[in-house]
């Protein structure tokens, strides 16, 4: 778990704070009547959880607060387990600003809190029978809200994936085909075969030869297989991890062994290239898919459409 | 249902497209190197539907992709049911740029579906059972991405409730105490008595004039009540919208009836004010807590931690 | 008067911060040479009233001053009368800073102060013949500068009225038309009968109902009426203010009053809609438009196109 | 005449564009219900003159309605004199962008307008008894909208005069006197003098020399003065406008022609450096305190509090 | 040098802030992965000089470091002149927020300093053989880094010249020649004569007066002169200064001098306007194009294409 | 070459747009008084080579101009070496928007060109010796022109290395330290070791656990070494790339091949690890600092304090 290893608000860059602003906004476009009514005396409310969980997003929610001149004391800490109904913090400050951040801070909250224990959830069974290899998340995330919903499968223990387009690139079939259709338009051929397996097999060099040259050395390249053979060619090619994609449960772990042992045999130790399995994968199957070879199991159901963890803030009526 | 009256996409500001610049620019901040592999030869793409579900967000996906300098064409209209696997467009443009637009858009259309299925299958409960009234969401949206949640929350059948904290004013017992004791402290009162029901509903005007003072008559106040003695102090004092807080499902009816037919031996009509029940309702509860005197049914359940409808962009191969 | 219940600054939500930067940043885009000469040593200047009116803008200027490591205070408050020449105020920071403010501040407050000043003016006269109904301002303001100008209408002591096209739906007879034309079009139509009075009667239902379909139950809906026949059919359709257009002096207060009359003898209380009269309406002749039955009187004669009061900022030269 | 040298509009930078993007935004923050009322057929409207005046402000008005798919058909050009009722434009369309629009297009041309009208007719005061000098404007504009106001003062024939604290360096009494305390406290003098008129002039050299090492060859700079001493430190010092300030109607002419002639006298010919005048000018005085050796009169009366035109914009009912 | 003036300091804008806020995220778009390895606990670092030079760019690295909570104590005054290695300041803070700001700062302290050193060696040579005249950089700065160029040659002792296209007007022979284009095509000529030296000399006028027209009285007009013939056309519209294009070095000097005799005889003195030399000039060769009637000598080799002094953070490890 | 891959310009995300439009804007933040004088009939511009170099921003030019309306025709390509004078391209449109864009592209164009051409010379000179190794950039670049100066250095063909923070984490020593003492201070030690190299190499595993905890799977971990024992600790605990620091030119490659022997007898194959250089290195001296066991030599000489490749733009007079 990262957290073992650090604080993970330490990982935020300055511009969060920048878009925390714009929700802030979007929730107060022009004038704020029910802060009218409330008034700017000091006040106080309670912070509660409400439902089982796992507790996430702890920065985001102080940054909302700081921003509305007000501070948050917590009696938990990110990652914290708890049980309804939990007193997780006091926030304290004037009146109307409370309420102001109260519905963001809580929106976040929810939503980075059920990432995290919905990620934990898969990540216990997984262990559960064994497995030590990496749980990731993909780049399936709510528009503009992506650094909360990494934040949250960091909290619940698992691994980000990488983050964006400009991160580790990924070569899936398309990208291939496409580079391999573009090297021999450049070429002169006049016609372009069908996409065939082994067609794709052999444009996959020229692929991770083009995002090498561009990507660089300091950047991943993985590469989308759908068969042995491709993931061969992307091994030579010098791809740091190999997607097998569109395998039964039982080939990808055939799969991953055979293609560990078989590199091993010619030199390339296990751990040279990672072998992620992916695609439909759930608290109900993805533990079918893992086995000693398997180095990551990436999924975008524990942070994609789950559930929220509910929290409410109740204002100190003295 | 909204769409019976016209295309939603007629409600969308000119700043959506503004936002769905920051979104593209989140996935993808500087280089994009899987884009130099494929290149920007004019390409295709479907859009495929893969689960079932209600189509919602067209305005959105068809932003993102024009903003690449691609083109949609639906096979689908928003608010179409659809079943696994339906081809609901075509995109066409340069192969990096439909690549560039894939994941935000797909992003966008699985959350907006998946809200606007959920709200229709609630509502489809409640209209199953003869209920005529409204069904409505909550500001509980994700940060930054209310636009989007709000208007799958139209294409679904259901109310978007108010869009923020300027839009119609919503007074909650925090509210009318925090306006009690700023009165009180004007007018020097020393002791703060404790906020039991009574001095609440005692409080309600002055709070419901306040709000009125600078929301003027072009905004609608709503009051939050746990009690028929604090509604009948909020219909007094002239609120557009009663929320009944706190009440059991047999209570909230019998209240709702109970305050109509008061009112209306009064001289104010039903209609006169609306009476809103609200708090943890979802598919399994929700058909108890309404009745002919319930004019609106409000709830997240239709909008937050939902689940999402799956779609994907399968770029053609040729 | 709004500041009877409350300090008018509660209103303000975050960004009028942000917008106050880009004011700041309008007047010096790039050197400040004037402000080498000066220098940063601490400095204080007195914010002189000089000519008579209210003081309006308060936090504006407070803000204004704020971002630039001044502190400012007032001898007056947000809504004080003042004759000239008033010290309202010191300002006290480094000295380039005060001259970086200076003209920012004093554009804001000059032009706040004399929409409330002209506000109250307007008020006086109204309420001098006894009317007690509502001054409203309109949506014409300086593009950008709304907010402080609606401010100032709500220290003048009248209602801001709708803040923008997201706040009440207003349906003019273009609106009204427009939807006829669209609904005939989707049935198939072929021809489209001239705009007379009767058809936008008859047209008015059916756009109430696609305002409603969207704008929900949580924002007013207002129709433009030309007729007591139009507000009729405004008014059966549940329209929450009916405007009255294009009446004389005393045609507008005795369709108010049919209005009123013969509805409550339908049922329907004064109260369960409102009625504005609007068009043209200034210090000269708005007290004709009044009576009993009109609610409210709208006119962007109090805020557009009106005088400043005058300020200025004097630095202290010790 | 600016605009007998060429087309105003050229003047305009690029990110005039970008501000009336915000200014759209500001007018419809989130949906637009009376826009899915109307919807998107295509539509046209007039644009109506409805008071006396100069049009000014066409390219505002072109890139608000550009912005929104709709297009501009002038009947009249910028700059022209106007009587009601004048179709100045054909608008066309989509429907609801017509209406998104409206508003703002209108608040911006009836602002715009409302300065030039009012700057032409203090000039044509000014020109109609002989005098040929420059009629200027000042800073003092509504935060935020300075290009459109600035814009205004030249299409009415007027001078703008510095736009920002950027342009021109204006040197006040107050960066006369802290300049001198800065360098007195450098120098380690313990005592500051009172700010009596001569120590103002002794202390103008170096005022004017820290604003030409850092403001430069290319940017003019301008002394305040309060009296003939004064001025003649100035002139001495470089300064290349000397805004006389404090003067009498009379005193102010007698000034400026004793230092044209004085300096004149000493080899500086007529030319060398100009004369401004400024403080409290208006239509009714202006006309006294100008004299051939005048050359700037300036003042905010042109632009600051004037009083609008009145435009509006008609949607044709087919 | 303007150093000699007051603190260069003075001279910024509010909104460098902001642009250094973005500067900060271009550094780091999304994760801080070696933030989180390091931490918050407070540490310290010496920022260290390690080339030769002048060190100029002291706010600039004031404010990352503030943006980030940190604070810097400078062991040397902008302007200083430094020998390798020494320690220039010492920056305190959170560990990984001094790591966040390094290189920000350091790339910004490094170009800044480069240009106040090239600058100031150019300046010597001039100084040294008893020029006494202004050099000056240009427009030739990296895009949205201009602040900090232009404010390292003030630091240098140079002028920074028109900020931009809004500061100082120039003329080239272009817009000479478009404004003759264009003022014949509005007087119905059918034939454009070619652009030779002639033409260009009679045009000048109307091109000067058309920028006189909106540039108005408060902005600089400079005219960019192949030959004496078109400089006495400017000097004769009233152009401010004159730059003297395609001469050589013996050119120049003549020219600049007939000009101010000439002149000077017809009773402009000296001072009247002022006479700018550029084009190619550099180290090795503008100390031949200048003398006494030379006032300006302006060269992008002063700040474009120079190379950095260097500096380092180093980080103590206690 | 990257070149070879592919065309460069398919590597730029949405967002350099909106960049570009800030740097126009930066340029003219007002008013176009030049702009105002040329008019905008159109015209047409010959883009000068006039140094030898190599051609680089060619999409930035294109954006620049597009921004304004006008059009770009190139002669040469990105990549392409010119000798003076080149016509390089051929700009079309309105005169004044062809003198708005000059100076951002020229500026874009100088400083990209600039880096390629420097770049490609310290390549010769490396692969004239045969070297096969990647050329590698830094984070060394100017603020807010990152992705500028990284596309020159592709075009130039070198690797751009790790864009930013978010990119490839890198460890160095104040990290690795930095991490120790957090770890320390958990564990509750009171005393603080000295710093010396062989604490940093224990130190060494547990800061690239704590990146790798974070950064995932799909990121690349560097880590600084100072010996070949920090070396040894690093490629043990996991590090992709190890960048051998203070080592001299023949001990850098003494342990490059040290370290390569040694692991590749244990069993970790060339190329398991890559191993950079760094620090100091130019055109004197690289060459002496690679061998067949250094796979990349990284520096900024290539790309800051570079000179410029001169371009102008000439307007044709006709």
């Amino acid at each position: 778990m990262a957290a073992a290893h650090g604080d993970l608000s330490h990982l935020l860059p300055l511009n969060y704070k920048r878009i925390i602003s714009t929700w802030l906004e979007e929730d107060c476009p022009s004038f704020d009547y029910g802060g009218f009514v409330v008034g700017e005396a000091e006040g106080e409310a309670r912070l509660l959880g409400k439902s089982k969980g796992i507790v996430a997003g702890v920065p985001f929610v102080n940054e909302v607060f700081a921003q509305l001149g007000c501070t948050v004391d917590w009696n938990v800490k990110e990652g914290d387990r708890i049980e309804p109904v939990t007193v997780c913090a006091i926030v304290r400050g004037p009146m109307r600003k409370l309420l102001l951040g109260e519905r963001v801070a809580l929106n976040i909250l929810a939503r980075c809190s059920g990432i995290a224990t919905k990620t934990a959830a898969l990540l216990t069974i997984l262990r559960d029978q064994g497995w030590k290899g990496i749980l990731a998340g993909t780049r399936k995330t709510t528009p503009g809200f992506r650094i909360v919903e990494k934040y949250g499968i960091l909290v619940g223990g698992a691994d980000p994936h990488r983050h964006d387009l400009s991160s580790m690139t990924m070569l899936k079939d398309n990208h291939v085909w496409a580079c391999h259709n573009k090297t021999q338009a450049n070429a002169g051929a006049s016609e372009t075969p069908s996409a065939d397996v082994s067609t794709i097999a052999k444009a996959i060099p020229s692929a991770v030869q083009a995002a090498r040259a561009t990507a660089g050395f300091s950047t991943k390249i993985e590469v989308e297989c759908r068969s042995i053979e491709e993931a061969n060619a992307a091994i030579s090619a010098g791809a740091d991890v190999i997607m097998l994609d569109n395998f039964t449960a039982d080939g990808v772990r055939a799969a991953a062994k055979q293609l560990k042992d078989e590199w091993e045999a010619k030199g390339k130790p296990r751990g040279s290239f990672l072998v992620e399995v992916s695609g439909g994968l759930n608290e109900t199957n993805a533990a079918k898919f893992v086995c000693d070879d398997v180095d990551i199991l990436s999924t975008s159901s524990i942070h994609q459409g789950v559930g929220i963890i509910d929290f409410s803030l109740k204002v100190s009526l003295r």
